[in-house]
Order: C-alpha cells, then sequence, then structure tokens
C-alpha cells in the first residue's frame, strides 16, 4: 500500500450508499503535510509531462491543486459552481452532478483563464461516476486547449468513471483506487497498481 | 506597498457596486508562488501565537489557508456552505450572507473537528462587511474553542467588517486594506499599516 492507501485504511469510514468518508484528513479537515505528499507523487506520475495550467473544481479539489502546484509551477484555476456576479465576460460552462448532493450544478471557467493550445493537467480529489470529471473535460475542450494529464487522489474502481476516461483515452493516475468497500466489516480493498 | 499590495495595484479590477476583481491571481485562477508569500507573511504575523488548527470557509480561503498552514504545521479545516450527505453526526452551523452571490448560505463544520480549547486561527481571503467571518467566529465559540487571531488577504477598509472585529477585541491582520478605490479611474488607495 502506497501513503494515501494506507491513511484511508486508517483514518477512512465506510457508510452505506457506496460512500467513503475522508473527511478528517482529506475533504473537511486536511492534513496538509499529506496534501504536499500527494502534490509531490503526481509531480512523480506525470513526470516529463508539459503542464501550464492545472484545472480543478471547488472546493475539495482546490488544496490538492494547489500542493501539486508548487511542484509543477504553474497557476491554479478551479472551476466555480454558481454564478457569480463578479466573473463578467464570457464564461465556459458545463452541468455537473453530484454523487454527493444528488443534484446538479453548472460550473464556469472565465474564457480569460483558459487559452488555446494550452497544457492542461486536471486534478480533483474524487472519481467515482465522473460526472465532474468530464464537466472539466468539456470545459478544457471548449476552449480550444488539451488534457495532457488527469490526477485523482481517490477513484472508486467500481464505478465507471475512471474506466470510461480511460477508454477515451486519456493518462488517468488515480493514487488509490478503491476496487471494494464493505460499510458492515469497515473492509476496504485498493486495486494493485 | 507589499507584495500583496503591489500586485492588486498591477492586476486587481475596481468595478461599479464596490467590486473589485483579482480573479486573475487569488479567486479563480490561483498564483501559488503569491499564496505561498501570503502564508509565509501570516506566519510572520501571528509568530508567538499558539494555533492549533487553521479554519476558512470554502471555496477561495482554502488555498490560502492550506498555504499558510505549511508555516504553522497545523490541520485545515474549512467550514461547507451546504449540508452534505457525507456530513453526518452533529455540526455547528451559522447562516452567512454573502455580499458577491446576495444570498444566505448556512455554512457548518462537523463538532469532531473543532475541540472545546483549540487555539484557532482564522483566514480567509476577502473581509468586507464582515458576515463570513462572523460566522466563523460563532462557530469557534459553539465550539467552546479559542480565536487566536484572524489573517485576512483583502480588507474592504471602507465597509465596517474590519473595525466591527477589531472593536470585539480580536486580533485581525489583513495584508491589504483597501481605503478607497474607484470604479471611474481604476485607482486603489491603500491603509498605510
Amino acid at each position: 500500500m502506497n501513503f494515501l492507501e494506507e491513511r484511508i485504511q486508517k483514518d477512512g469510514i465506510v457508510k452505506e450508499g457506496n460512500v467513503l468518508k475522508v473527511d478528517s484528513f482529506l475533504n473537511h479537515q486536511m492534513d496538509v503535510a499529506l496534501l504536499e505528499q500527494m502534490g509531490e507523487e503526481f509531480k512523480r506520475r506525470f513526470e516529463g509531462v508539459k503542464v501550464d495550467k492545472i484545472l480543478t473544481i471547488e472546493a475539495s479539489g482546490i488544496a490538492i491543486a494547489c500542493m501539486a502546484a508548487r511542484y509543477f509551477q504553474v497557476p491554479v484555476v478551479f472551476a466555480k459552481k454558481a454564478k457569480s456576479i463578479n466573473i463578467d465576460g464570457e464564461v465556459y460552462v458545463a452541468e455537473v452532478e453530484s454523487f454527493t448532493h444528488k443534484c446538479k450544478n453548472q460550473v464556469i471557467v472565465s474564457k480569460k483563464f483558459l487559452q488555446p493550445g494550452e497544457h492542461i493537467l486536471i486534478i480533483d480529489d474524487f472519481l467515482a461516476n465522473g460526472c465532474a470529471l468530464q464537466g472539466l473535460i468539456s470545459i478544457v475542450a471548449q476552449a480550444e486547449a488539451v488534457v495532457e494529464g488527469i490526477g485523482i487522489a481517490i477513484e472508486k474502481g467500481f464505478q465507471n468513471g475512471g474506466r470510461t476516461v480511460r477508454n477515451l483515452g486519456y493518462r488517468l493516475e488515480s493514487l488509490a483506487i478503491v476496487e471494494d468497500m464493505d460499510a458492515s466489516t469497515g473492509k476496504i480493498v485498493f486495486r494493485q497498481q
């Protein structure tokens, strides 16, 4: 097991309904030293890949993306979940359905922050059905920029988001892939990588 | 001018309605090197202050809080804006009115991540009318934890949030305080600190 799988094993909590709670270290309380280690690991996995910018989505993707950005030395852009009066001019829009919140949101990125031809690394905390990720890929495509890779902290391997995105030919690196989990026993099985 | 005031002067855009857009480096696209410098400056300003945890609010507070947390070597907890099915058990709740979005939100923090007696540094990107900040202070009080300090990136000194919080006796450090700004000329005046 790698450092993240060990931490999930130790502090993750499996709940009914395919919910894996990692809110004590990743998406409510955040262990910043762990996030740094994840950023470093993304840099190692995408070594040699040209990255101009990291794209993520609010809220819990932001911390991981920023830590990764320190190693890539590039800016982070985060997609916003609601129309803000502070975003003027034209925006790229994608519709995203949240597994967690059971609702649809529009996510937007200002056109001025994604330029045609830019090399984009997408980073997010979770990949389950892949809906948020597809939204981000769509926004990069709208900008005529290039998705050079996708870095995910925790992929739920038993949902189809990861398979779909790999089938589409994207380079997807998930630091931990949960193959199976059981709310009654709390057992978590990771995919060998 | 300090490094942040210089950056606001260079890349900030003043809009009608007391809006200061800093979305090219702070709250949509993020200059991570600048965020690191801000984290280091918060550490310098709160040198010697006991901090167990940094508390912020999603979304744009997260990046600054995480960068500061690297220097304080403590975890970050961020208040969430909507009830998530992934948050179970008891939560602290505060009502927050957004100046930007013209709406009210409930923000919540899981009780398990704020303990009685903990020493809390609150970090956020903007302070205007102070509504978000008052919500965070209320949550710390509900937890019977202690607000040791408040670090803000940009304070709008012509709105009353900062004065109120200082009058209440809190130690508030804002890296840049905008005293006056003019949408017609684009001119920004900072308070001497």
